[in-house]
């Protein structure tokens, strides 16, 4: 019997649907005690050490930097993440970049006065048709989003910390040379000691003044003031951001930052929901995700999406 | 000499760009008088009288209605069109599919309160992977949204007025049967006799709670009504609207439709400018087809884009 600790309802992903999706040597359950795999997001030490299992799965993309910490410490948990919504983050994403570059909150806003200034006076608008596109990480996310870009007519070239042999990916060197020749800057990185403020000041001064900045990765890839005054001050054309510096405790009175990123009428805001968390087909796809890497682990194959702990990612 | 009239500014598109572009035995000419080729949106019967072209370049996509009664009156000149845009435009309304499909204003209205709520609540989203995408119009623009949709991982079905060999196309007589199996329906038509109106009450009663409407062609492809009830009241998930039931005069202060669409929580509301008019690369892209389109007249060479002028496209 493989067992499996998972709790009850572990982000929605419908226990009894998962149940439907394994054969009967699987055991499913969500009392603490010994099992192979354990299923969930945040971990308490004590749960860890309860159930004390080979494989933990992180049933979405990412590890929280305290969970990262605790299992370096625990040394011996092999650590996977699901990859089941890089198709919705890429939409987000092309989403983001789209609505910043077109104006579409400007254009919405006006017309609902019965302005109709923005059908004449493209402001800073910036096609993607044409444009330059220059996407940081270039894993599951981003390769999905520049196939999308390209198929819209855009040069799509990425950043990748490791070389790799496609001719559009370039290591984190060439990063200055390119900045100046990116219409869209689209980070899709997680955060790690190498990413944490990869674009400061310095990146986004090399950016043209109708540039658009996307972020869907983790927000401290950006530096938090250095994108704020680049917004405020009209160095760059606008962004759309998904993640965020501050996040709720109070989730209904939290802004998402220090910075008044909200009085900002050149930034498209979303709370952190490019995954599509509860969205039906994506939940059903999430627990269809979460039987694959259980039945791997129970037949002994290759459990897909290692977290490296040491990249931390 | 090949005599081409053509207004000073003509939508922007830049005279002396333009002149750069040809040779020498090409005239462009602001002064009314006989010329072989005229470039110009909606001319007026006197200066149609005037020109006497054989051809009449149209600067952009689509056939004003009261330019084609005159045209049809007239009888002898040959139109086109100019369909440089098309990229532009399809880019528009795939930024329209995810703003509505994604609810980008409202989760951007919430976060500028500190209201994350958007993030845990899905309401009626609807992803564009994995969804069922229905194309009204397949022709320069349609074709470009669906291979973006696709690469999206959505699958795209369309409806021609003709026959197609494309398996993903479909005949009018279809649309009843496609529509239930529709999660966006994305209107790219023009404006004619047999499209006017072909999205009824009947119709719209045929998508699901969770679909979204959007529509860069022509806005009374849609029944007006129909479409503004569909969305008050909640049946269709939301829209994405470019094109209007009203246009300006005051471009200040007209609202797009007899109907309060300016109070509907669930559309995005575009003025029209999915033409990207005014923007540099794609004035510079519009000046470079104006050229071609000359250059074709003057050697005799085939003009691309003829409009039909019975079928109206």
């Amino acid at each position: 019997m493989y067992r499996v600790f998972i709790p009850a309802d572990p982000d929605g992903s419908g226990f009894s649907g998962l149940r439907s999706l394994l054969p009967g040597d699987v055991e499913l359950s969500s009392k603490t005690g010994k099992a192979h795999m354990a299923v969930i997001g945040r971990p308490t030490p004590e749960l860890l050490r309860a159930i004390s299992p080979e494989i933990l799965l992180i049933p979405y993309a990412g590890v929280h930097p305290e969970t990262l910490e605790l299992l370096r410490s625990l040394g011996s948990i092999r650590v996977h993440n699901l990859h089941h919504n890089a198709g919705a983050v890429a939409g987000m994403a092309l989403a983001l970049m789209l609505a910043a570059g077109l104006g579409i909150r400007a254009s919405d806003a006006g017309l609902r006065r019965g302005d109709w200034s923005t059908r004449t006076d493209p402001g800073k608008t910036m096609l993607l048709e044409g444009s330059r596109v220059l996407i940081l990480g270039f894993g599951s996310i981003g390769g999905r989003l520049g196939a999308a870009c390209e198929t819209l007519g855009a040069r799509v070239r990425a950043i990748r910390l490791n070389p790799d042999t496609d001719p559009r990916v370039h290591t984190p060197d060439r990063l200055h040379q390119l900045l100046p020749e990116t219409d869209f800057l689209a980070g899709c990185l997680p955060l790690t000691r190498r990413t944490h403020g990869m674009i400061g000041p310095d990146e986004l001064a090399l950016l043209h003044p109708r540039s658009v900045v996307v972020n869907v990765g983790r927000a401290r890839v950006f530096h938090e003031e250095a994108l704020y005054e680049a917004l405020a001050r009209g160095r760059i054309g606008g962004a759309g951001l998904d993640v965020w510096y501050r996040y709720p405790g109070d989730p209904k009175n939290t802004l998402p930052s220090d910075l008044p990123f909200h009085r900002l009428d050149n930034v498209v805001m979303s709370p952190h929901r490019a995954g599509a968390y509860g969205v039906p087909e994506l939940e059903l796809r999430r627990t269809e995700a979460i039987a694959g890497a259980i039945l791997a682990g129970a037949r002994g194959l290759a459990v897909p999406h290692p977290v490296n702990l040491e990249l931390g990612y």
